[in-house]
């Protein structure tokens, strides 16, 4: 391969760092894909990390060391986030997504990649701050942004089940009530699903009173692992009172009107002040 | 904003157009968002194209039309999937990975963010002269890599519930044969999930007989969408028949020895025939 000039080495650093957020590249690694010299690169990565502050990108963090590496952190600001929930809201409030029994139909959205992909971003803004070593949810709904959270924060996810007759070897079962529906349910998750005394933080796409978030918080407890934070897509403003505390929730869900079929819902400005 | 330099200009667009795998951005989107005319755009995104097919990143597409538009296609060659495949085996094969009743424990690669979102790229490497609508997977395992596969295809995910106590309003359940244990199944899917007449690509972990697969082209038949691809990750070897044939596995499972506690596992070579 020829000699790659200046113009082209920004863009295929930032094609290499775009791609894997959060994941750190030594400075030798680029010196041997691209041929040139230490200072070369680092002269790159200083371009591209003015570049990505000027354009809001969020920021290329730089690592001294032995060999020293970069990695790129796709953190929003407050107003870039502010402007994804809104639209956010719009797209939950917009079209017919009452469901018999006061649910809304959500999947369209949550199952859209580059919709959640946005909520993944959000999530990492809101914890990038916090150590943690798993992105944990339960099934179904909220695996698909528990997962780009995870492909964002570049740390593992954790799935636990609800159906107990999974291979997956020994495994710990839990019983836990349903805040709303007050019905007992069982969650499991594999032995070796992760280590004592892990840090994780849950995600999860829909809270109204609750019983399952509280539910992984006891499971957690069943593996000596922390939980560092919890972000749930839309949590509802009734029951006041939640079985669980310390969350941050993105969207506030005021009303679901039956009979106007119509939704209320709102971007949660509290999230800001955490 | 100061108008940006041809080299931050391109970092800036290779950070859109990776962030975005197959979305088409106009002409004018770039030219708005840079203060730059359409010529100089232009100029740039023939640097880019080149670089990328340099680089073997895959292509930029540029597309002709009123405004016109570009999109980047993050396909890779068979060489690239080889190498990606072989890995993948090694780390299947290494580690304590069996367990009783001849499964492999697989969910720490399966989940892991970097790994399914190669297998994304794959499946799109393989799949990506179809016309696709939507990507479809069945409950659990499954999801992330289908759902990474959708991230790069730029399409919504479709995942099939095995439970029926849902809340997304009306739905449509078959029951399926698990072709290696014979147990009847059900499988339920939201009616308003997708539109009628779609076309439709199948993703999954694991083949064993291939009865989930064909309970989910049952479920297709049902909104007459069309099947126009199924990529699983991992297929066995025995039975040699499955329950249904057009299928791309990417890896074989040839034997599982309980004893030993050793997999057996290769690169299914007859997919860079396909």
């Amino acid at each position: 391969m020829n000699k790659l000039k200046r113009n082209e080495r920004i863009g295929a650093l930032m094609n290499i760092l775009t791609d894997n957020p959060n994941k750190i590249f030594t400075y030798n690694y680029f010196n041997d894909k691209f041929d040139a010299a230490k200072s070369t690169i680092s002269e790159d990565i200083v371009i591209i990390k003015k570049l990505v502050e000027k354009l809001q990108l969020g920021y290329i963090e730089t690592l001294s060391g032995v060999s020293g590496g970069v990695r790129y952190l796709p953190a929003l600001n407050n107003s870039q986030i502010l402007k994804l929930l809104d639209k956010m809201c719009k797209d939950i409030s917009m079209g017919n997504r009452v469901i018999a029994g006061g649910f809304i139909y959500m999947i369209d959205l949550l199952y859209s990649p580059e919709w959640i992909y946005n909520i993944g971003k959000i999530f990492y803004s809101v914890f990038k701050d916090k150590e943690i070593d798993y992105i944990i949810t339960v099934e179904t709904k909220g695996i698909p942004l528990a997962l780009m959270t995870a492909k964002i924060f570049n740390k593992p996810l954790i799935i636990i089940r609800k159906d107990s007759k999974i291979t997956e070897g020994p495994t710990v079962s839990i019983n836990y009530v349903s805040g709303s529906t007050k019905k007992i349910q069982t969650m499991s998750l594999a032995r070796k699903a992760l280590k004592e005394g892990s840090k994780v933080l849950v995600i999860d796409d829909f809270m109204r009173a609750g019983g399952t978030i509280k539910g992984i918080y006891d499971m957690m407890h069943e593996f000596d692992a922390k939980v560092v934070g919890t972000g749930i897509l839309v949590s509802t403003e009734i029951p006041e009172n939640k079985v669980v505390d310390d969350y941050v929730s993105l969207l506030k869900l005021k009303n679901i009107n039956e009979i106007t079929k119509s939704v209320e819902i709102a971007v949660n400005d509290d999230m800001f002040l955490k």
